[in-house]
This record gives C-alpha cells, sequence and structure tokens, in this order.
C-alpha cells in the first residue's frame, strides 16, 4: 500500500494565470521519486473559507500526508495557517519556538546590514502564529517558518510558496519523514516513442501489456504532427528495490515494442526531460 | 458577482510530476481575461472513482461552469467520460453526431494518406460514447470530440488533454460561451517592483492600500536575493469596462509606490511574462 499524499496550492496568483504551478510538479516528482503516491492537488485561492475547506475536505480522505504550499508569509493576503485553525477548529497563537526563529532571522539581517531594525512589529510576529498542537520547522532559505501538525492520522505540513524556500524545508524537513513512511519502495520510469501508427490502433495493444504487467502503469501522449502520428509510452512503477523495479518495466517494454513493431510502427528512445 | 468556473485536470502523469500543468494555466489565464473567476482547480489521477467523486464534490459547490481537461481519447486510461457519468448516475451512449464526427476525422485520415483503414474499430467507438444529455463539440486539431451537458445549473464541459486540441476547442466552442456568461467585464492587471524594502515591512503598506482600493487585488511575490529585498507587487482587477479598470489600478498603483517610496524603496516596472 502506497503512502498517499495529498498536495493543497494556496494562492490566487495560480488560478488568474499570473503564475506556473511549478511547485506542484517539483513536488510531485520528489515525493513520487521518494515512493509516496500524491492522490491529489487541489488549488485554491488567498480566502481564509476556501482553505478551511479544503483542508477539511482532504483530511475526511484520510491522506497519510497533506502539504500546503503557500501563504505563510507576513503579508494580509497570506491566510494558509488562519484556514488551517479554522478547518482543525483550533486557534492560532504565538508559537515560543517559531518567533525565536523570526526573531534570530530578523536579528542575522541586521548583523549582515540588511536592514536597520530587528524589531518584531505585528505583521513579523504574525509569521509565529501556529494552529495550536503545531511545531516550526526551520526555514533555511527565508523568515516564515513551516509547520507541521497531526490532524486524526494524517499530518499536515505548511510549507511557504517561494520555491527556494519550500524546496529547502521539504529536503531539510520532510524528505527523511517521508522516506520512512514510504518503507523501501523505488519508483522507477522509462518511456519510447512510437511513430507511424495512430493512438486508436495502439489502444489495445496497450490494454494487453497492461493486462500482462500488472505492476507497471502505461500512459501515452500523443505528439505527433498532422501527417506523423507519433506517441510517447510512458511506463512507470514502484517496487519493493530497483532491480525489481527495472525488471518490471524492461518486461513490458519488450512487449509493447514488439506488438507495435508487427503493426509497422518504428521505436525511438526519448531523451529524458529534467 | 462573478462567474464562477473550476478545473478538474484528469491525469496521473501530473501527479507523478513528468508533466507540468500548463492547461490549468492557460485555461486559468484565458479565462480571466475574459471576465470569469476560476475559483479552484484540481488534479486526479487517471482512476473512474476519483474523477466521479472530485465531479461529485465540484458540482456541489455550484460553480457556473466545470471544465475537465484530459482523459477523452481512445485509450483504456482515458476514463474522464466513465467518471462524469458515474457522478452524474447516468449512462454512457454512443452518440451519433460524436460518432459521425469521429467517423468523418479517421475517413479524412485516409483520404489524406495517413492511415489505411477508416474503419470503426471499439477504440474508435470509446471516443463517441458521451454520458446521456451530453452534446459533441467538434475537435479541429484532433479525433477525440468534447463533451458539453448541464449537471443542475453547473455547465460541464469536458475538454480533451492535448493542449493544442485543448486551446482550439475552448477557443472555438467555450470562449463565446464565457464571455457571454461573464457579461460585460474587463480584468486588468499590472506589476511593479520594489527594492530595498523587505516584505514585513511592506506588509501594513500594502493593509492600506487595499482598504482604500477594495476593488483592486494586490499580491506581493518576494523576488529577492539573500542581500537585497526586491518584492513583485502584482495589482489586478475585474471592472465593467477597460478604462474604469484602468483607473482603480493606476489609483492603487500610485498610492502603493508613494508609501514605498517613503520607506526609502525604488520603483522598477516589470516586464510583462506571456
Amino acid at each position: 500500500m502506497a503512502c498517499s499524499i495529498e498536495i493543497i496550492c494556496v494562492g490566487t496568483e495560480l488560478l488568474i494565470g499570473k503564475t506556473l504551478n511549478t511547485n506542484a510538479h517539483w513536488l510531485s516528482k520528489r515525493i513520487t521519486s521518494l515512493g509516496g503516491k500524491v492522490s491529489r492537488v487541489t488549488v485554491v485561492r488567498d480566502e481564509v473559507n476556501e482553505i478551511a475547506s479544503s483542508v477539511k475536505e482532504t483530511t475526511r480522505r484520510k491522506p497519510r500526508f497533506l502539504i500546503t504550499v503557500g501563504g505563510l508569509g507576513p503579508t494580509f493576503d497570506d491566510k494558509t495557517l488562519e484556514g488551517v485553525a479554522k478547518a482543525l477548529r483550533c486557534k492560532l497563537e504565538i508559537d515560543d519556538e517559531a518567533l525565536k526563529m523570526v526573531e534570530g532571522k530578523y536579528r542575522m539581517y541586521v548583523e549582515e546590514g540588511r536592514m536597520e531594525k530587528a524589531e518584531l512589529t505585528p505583521p513579523r510576529v504574525k509569521m509565529a502564529k501556529l494552529p495550536e498542537g503545531g511545531k516550526p520547522l526551520p526555514n533555511p532559505v527565508g523568515t516564515a517558518p513551516s509547520v507541521i501538525i497531526d490532524c486524526e492520522g494524517t499530518t499536515l505540513v505548511a510549507l511557504p510558496g517561494v520555491p527556494s524556500e519550500m524546496m529547502a524545508i521539504f529536503e531539510g524537513s520532510i524528505a527523511p519523514i517521508l522516506r520512512q513512511a514510504a518503507g523501501d519502495v523505488t519508483f522507477f520510469e522509462t518511456s519510447i516513442n512510437v511513430t507511424g501508427v495512430v493512438e486508436s490502433e495502439m489502444a489495445p495493444i496497450i490494454d494487453r501489456v497492461m493486462h500482462d504487467n500488472p505492476y507497471v502503469y502505461i500512459k501515452s501522449h500523443p505528439k505527433g504532427s498532422e501527417m506523423i502520428p507519433k506517441i510517447e509510452f510512458h511506463l512507470s512503477t514502484t517496487a519493493e528495490n530497483s532491480l525489481v523495479a527495472r525488471k518490471y518495466i524492461s518486461k513490458a517494454l519488450v512487449q509493447l515494442s514488439d506488438m507495435a513493431l508487427k503493426k509497422g510502427g518504428k521505436i525511438k528512445p526519448v531523451k529524458a526531460e529534467t
């Protein structure tokens, strides 16, 4: 049973098309590579009720982890923790450890000559207000601490939306927990291109290969132009170790290639996307 | 009252981090520019139950439109319409008009010498199976028709996931309906960069400007390096015409700039992202 994870991205900028959601992409890729299963991504606006209702709906589905991204900063539109507190029916309280983290950051900025005053103004104190029961996680890059809190079996982690901060906290504090929760599993994937056969002719082939290789997930992505049909097949699996994972994928790949060749298709490798 | 729209993206490739969700980004930007309000984006796997439950949850929130993206093709993992039918408790039926669209496409491909046989194999017929009550919309680029269906006040539109097909159907069939539903409203946005002031010092300024300009949405995006604080402020509004929209934005922009200058910040224009 895979370790299921949901992601909630908070940010109106994502829903007006100003910002491309590279955070969800990066997290999904990273979580999958650690053996976790991202079961859903939800994107909501910077509105307390929207954040609260999406958190409530998600925790009802009982994923092992819920990661929220965005809305932790000092400004009025950073409302994620307010939304989480509303969903969990608890209060936001100044957390001493979080306040020390925030204070330490501003003192460091002053020492480095980046600003004049380290005083804890209300917007700065805001970043240290956590939902009751929440623990702060250090932010090695920015100012706002991340938060981890238990929600009846789901571990909720609130990450900031600035990509460099989100990545640093994920790698430092979350990846080790996830790796342990996912157990000893490995994700492995590969792709091939088949040209000269249209997708509707490949459909029964994929059905057959999927049937014969129950551990392998195959997805077809039509990439051709009007005149030259070209389909990318992406094969992926999660297995107990990388040797087994590669064996699963190889077997399916050989069968798929053989059947595509018999239909008159040509097989080409796909350059890895990074 | 803005015309609210939810988007459901169907595709396991999005949740394993193989594919970046550029479809949601493009649609959000386009819908916003037409005066619509994207209230939520949900991304689910190619699983019938996941699709069905996300459709049910969404229609319960009663947006004016629900746009699904992906999962309309001929292969076994194209399950969107099966999920929609399950959510609406109706059957999938072969639609004569949709079947003619699919048949016509394959006949054209044969005439153009792109394939040998135009016969309607089961995977091809699959693309013409619509939820009861659904109407097919022509796909000018690919083979699978799009579908439009009423769900108790929410208009559900199922678009294919191949970006060129999704965009063509949106522009041809959906944009005109949306524009009408949104009424005569215009979306207008602009950005400025403020350097030399940290976000926590700008927070009370934004609060003030937002308070004085209730129609303008302001979002701050920290973009600075460790040593040089730089924040991009994005101002946007939806108004009855472009003159009013520009007036709203200008007024807020002047106030924000004045207050940032007084804090010792420097103002710079932002190059438009496309």
